[in-house]
């Protein structure tokens, strides 16, 4: 059985897109504003977060708010800190050593979209790992509201996880920014985050030549799978919670129970009822599916080829479960473990790779801030030990000077 | 001080490469044979590389050039499954339990460009980590002679690193196979190898929407920072025996001494006299440098702002210098690691940034065959300490459905 999930054409986006970078990267600032002013309706003389905005959204900022994102803070961060790597020497012949050092990427971008709420979650999972894998340049765009400012829950969210380059640009202009730099904004070497499909559209066009990005993307998406112990009001809560970040959102439940499929859809019509996105999330479960099987193994299956995003295994035995999971972004394991938790403070990343992209990429993680350079170290023994063989393989690639610098290391070993 | 690299404009092969994706996505097999005959100039009626013609390959290959691969392969297996991930379980609030597993890609695809010579060192670069890593299908694909036969030492290269699913198919048409499957050809989830800049532009088409890539390519090229106590003999071997690989590749010299540079100079003359690929280097010499700086940090900010693929540090103290290593895809340490040992057998990968990724990007690493997926598993005490914070983030970001999810947990929690 297959899934399959909404699907979008790019292509003609791709014009538009093109056009705003080209501008942007040809006119820099001026271009940032003009399009500020078009697409975000709000007229910008200062296009960076000034330290008097700093201190207003300080003051902005709920207690009870400010909290919450401090213990999300700390628990990502106690994650991601546990990501460190450090790499082995490796001696794979005497005298030839070779080991993997993290060194971080010197500058990053990040994108915290605007829209109808601050998604200042986004902005902890993002500057927070960017902040302990040491990148010297951490520089964030977001779009300002028509008064032209920052929502203060995403400014106090970057002061926490410790960024303070931040621009009040949005969309495409803010991606073109990044990627080529301009007056006000630093060039960056990737670009990170979540938006609209002028957004990704945009990292991908950069991408192709400029800068790295952290993921293709699509829309979000949960896949549920649950025997007959699961709570079927929290299964159904948490596939609203899919069904309520956009239309376009896919849940789908996989079971074998079919009356726990019968009571998680009563309880998903019960609970839509009250919830405030009610028209979205009733748009999106549409798509979005129940199925029933005959075994968890069929189940996971139907997973594996599906490849979601999230994964909750609302089973008893979730940890042998567990093992079967090839393809997914991240996994939630049993009754309590809800998506929200990873979305928002249990210290996972909730940047993760969608439309089935979990089978060839992982999520963001400490990793997605570092690159891995090897370095080697031959001694002249690590020569006479790998000398002939390389020189072999030289000449039989028909590559004679690789072979000579090889054989002119080993002639002057063999002549000391 | 920034030094340029020759550059090509990829948009006008867009079109073409885009042409034969399409084809081979829509009439499989019999499209990869007409592009084979009209490419290739080979007439092909089985695209899989049989049990007989693996068994001839065995008896064709010289004892010493097997030899030789074993050795490359003992090495490069040592070093990519010491980089074999290990999670840990962190709980960053009690009873909130977080971690990563490494788990392989099902599919990958390696690519192995043909040409004048054959790329075995290619075969056991991506063979070898996706074997170690545990990749289910590995699939190899690599442009026939006229006769319609692959090298024999690609084919032992293939059977020593364990992979035996391999295609007689060159060019955008063996990518395409790769990314969409055909009668004869698996899908594959990522694609891997080197290759023209045909091949390039199809890994980056395909990259769009519908397979992973190692990472975006260019020419090959070294970076090589000396002083005073460097060979200028061994210099000008690793600075030729980049220029070998092709008409575009570039090689850079920066070094503290203007006595080094001349006889760097002079030794590369010399040595160019004898190389079978003269014409090739000598072209690739006409955009290579050679400059003098005053200091090595000097050098090295012109090294991490050029960002190599390869990166050569024949100075005296070149572990202090390796420190101030930022962007570099593979770094040599001293006069005796020359980058053939690396390209060959040292152990390390060849599959490196050029173009000045290596800013954003690694080099093939045994990561590059797996994905970490996260786990969580939260406990009652978990959703207590962590719960109502998820609850206010969730209501400040308007999303009620995760907020309810959590709510939901926590108030069936507190009934008991």
């Amino acid at each position: 059985m297959k899934i399959e999930r909404p699907h979008k054409d790019a292509a003609t986006l791709n014009a538009t897109v093109q056009a705003v970078i080209d501008d942007v990267r040809l006119r820099g600032d001026a271009a940032v504003r003009e399009y500020e002013q078009r697409f975000d309706h709000v007229c910008l003389d200062r296009l960076k977060v000034s330290d008097s905005e700093l201190s207003e959204a300080e003051a902005a900022v709920a207690p009870e708010l400010k909290d919450a994102l401090l213990l999300a803070h700390h628990n990502i961060k106690k994650f991601h800190e546990a990501q460190r790597f450090e790499g082995k020497k490796i001696e794979t012949q005497p005298g030839v050593t070779c080991w993997q050092k993290a060194v971080a990427i010197e500058r990053v971008g990040l994108y915290v979209p605007g829209g109808t709420a601050p998604l200042f979650s986004t902005v902890l999972m993002l500057a927070t790992p960017a902040k302990i894998a040491g990148c010297n340049d951490i520089v964030l765009c977001s779009p300002p509201s028509h008064e032209g400012k920052l929502h203060p829950a995403i400014l106090v969210a970057a002061r926490i996880a410790g960024v303070n380059n931040i621009y009040k640009i949005g969309g495409v202009q803010a991606i073109a920014a990044m990627a080529y730099g301009t007056e006000s904004v630093p060039k960056v070497y990737k670009i990170f985050g979540p938006g609209n499909q002028y957004v990704m559209a945009a990292k991908q066009i950069v991408s192709l030549h400029d800068v790295a990005i952290d993921m293709p993307a699509g829309p979000s998406e949960v896949a549920i799978v649950a025997d007959e112990t699961a709570n079927p009001a929290f299964v159904a809560a948490d596939f609203l919670s899919q069904a309520e970040h956009g239309t376009d959102s896919q849940a789908l439940l996989v079971t074998t129970s079919k009356t726990m499929l019968n009571d998680v859809e009563s309880e998903i019509e019960r609970q839509l009822q009250s919830l405030p996105r009610k028209t979205i999330a009733a748009e999106s479960l549409k798509h979005s599916k129940l199925v029933c099987v005959d075994t968890i193994d069929h189940a996971m299956d139907i997973i594996n080829e599906y490849a979601p995003e999230h994964l909750i295994l609302a089973v008893s035995d979730y940890m042998s479960v567990a093992e079967k999971v090839k393809n997914a972004g991240s996994v939630f394991l049993g009754n309590y473990s809800c998506e929200s938790a990873g979305d928002y403070a249990s210290g996972t990343n909730h940047t993760l790779p969608t439309s089935g992209y979990a089978r060839a990429y992982s999520g963001v993680s400490l990793d997605s801030f570092i690159r891995k350079i090897t370095f080697q170290e031959l001694t002249p023994e690590g020569i006479r030990n790998i000398g002939p063989s390389v020189a072999v393989m030289a000449h039989n690639e028909q590559l004679e000077a690789h072979k000579r610098a090889m054989t002119m290391r080993y002639e002057t070993i063999s002549q000391k």
